[in-house]
């Protein structure tokens, strides 16, 4: 049984592998795991029917057999669990390996994505560059903090796992802030997880979205 | 070997169970496994060696033989993987149960906590009750969202999982806004979780802190 994953019909990004279907893309690649993909629309994520799949109307899902699983987080990890390429075999690395998809998104993708937003919640007020000084501060700590841990490592732990995806995806999501290039031990990380042949195919995928219309 | 895991040795919530060794503790009840507690002052946590352990100068860590953790949704996940407890039996089941713990950890966290921090990031701007009100609202529509997908039932899937115990947790850090209690449902569902014995313990154990002075 062929897994479904949904994704934007007409992502915002157009593209550029920011939306979050692409992290669901690149792991389902990482291990070789086929998959179908059915494109919504933002209208259709707002009713009840994807919502009985995804409660907060977001996009990705994914559907396999009699399973439903929205959260990137869980996805990847259900993709990891299963097969071999994304988590290790030892015990405590593959928990050091779990860590790091949760510092991801729990302890470095909510600035990233808070300075974002602050330039669509706030737009049209007079205070937001004061906000946005405010906000990228912040972001800029926990980069800083990230910059030190990684070092000059290749990767976060000894091997390529999950957790690096997860972290890499989400350092893509500060483009254009000027922030991760600040520290170019990130800068370097996260060009060396896009020149994998998986992340490849999978940025080719979403991008495909819209070049094949 | 006892696992040890870091608290505050002087938490800001003053023993209100909102800093983050509070869901550790409860997990560790819920499946009965016993701990040490290290206490750390704010100036320890952003030393080196607590740095070696927390790269982003936080609490908890959690530490047992060779394995060194941190983000408190690895320490409850490899908490639940190998006790009984917090995970169900069934394939599916289980990942339904990890998928709320992201879901708590990445989608209902984040604007809960943003609504919290603006209130010390920005307390002495002009702007500071304009911005409240955005984020108010955003926060307000997660929590709408999670009352829909929660209806009547009495945990997120058909048992209480760590996929609750990171929900109600989280929830709960919303208190003082009054955002939960315009939801029954969430209201009732975060006593309910209050109510159990193991959280009970977790509470009195990190409250004993503070008055055991």
């Amino acid at each position: 049984m062929t897994a479904v994953i949904t994704a934007f019909e007409s992502s915002p990004d157009k593209g550029r592998g920011l939306a979050r279907d692409m992290r669901v893309r690149w792991a389902l690649e990482e291990v070789g795991q086929p998959y179908d993909v059915r494109l919504v629309s933002f209208a259709e994520m707002k009713q009840p029917a994807h919502r009985a799949l995804q409660p907060f109307g977001q996009i990705p899902t994914y559907e396999e057999g009699d399973l439903a699983l929205f959260e990137t987080g869980a996805i990847i990890f259900h993709i990891a669990e299963r097969s071999a390429g994304l988590l290790p075999g030892d015990a405590n690395e593959r928990a050091r390996a779990i860590m790091w998809m949760f510092a991801a998104l729990n302890t470095v993708e909510p600035p990233v994505v808070e300075l974002e937003q602050a330039g669509y919640l706030a737009e049209d007020k007079p205070w937001l560059e004061e906000l946005q000084t405010i906000l990228e501060g912040r972001a800029r700590a926990r980069l800083s903090e990230l910059s030190n841990s990684l070092g000059g490592a290749e990767w976060l732990e000894r091997e390529f796992s999950a957790g690096d995806l997860m972290m890499v995806i989400v350092l893509r999501r500060a483009e254009g802030t000027g922030l991760v290039e600040e520290y170019p031990n990130l800068s370097a990380y996260v060009a060396r997880a896009q020149a994998r042949p998986a992340y490849r195919r999978a940025f080719a995928a979403q991008l495909a979205v819209f070049t094949d219309r």
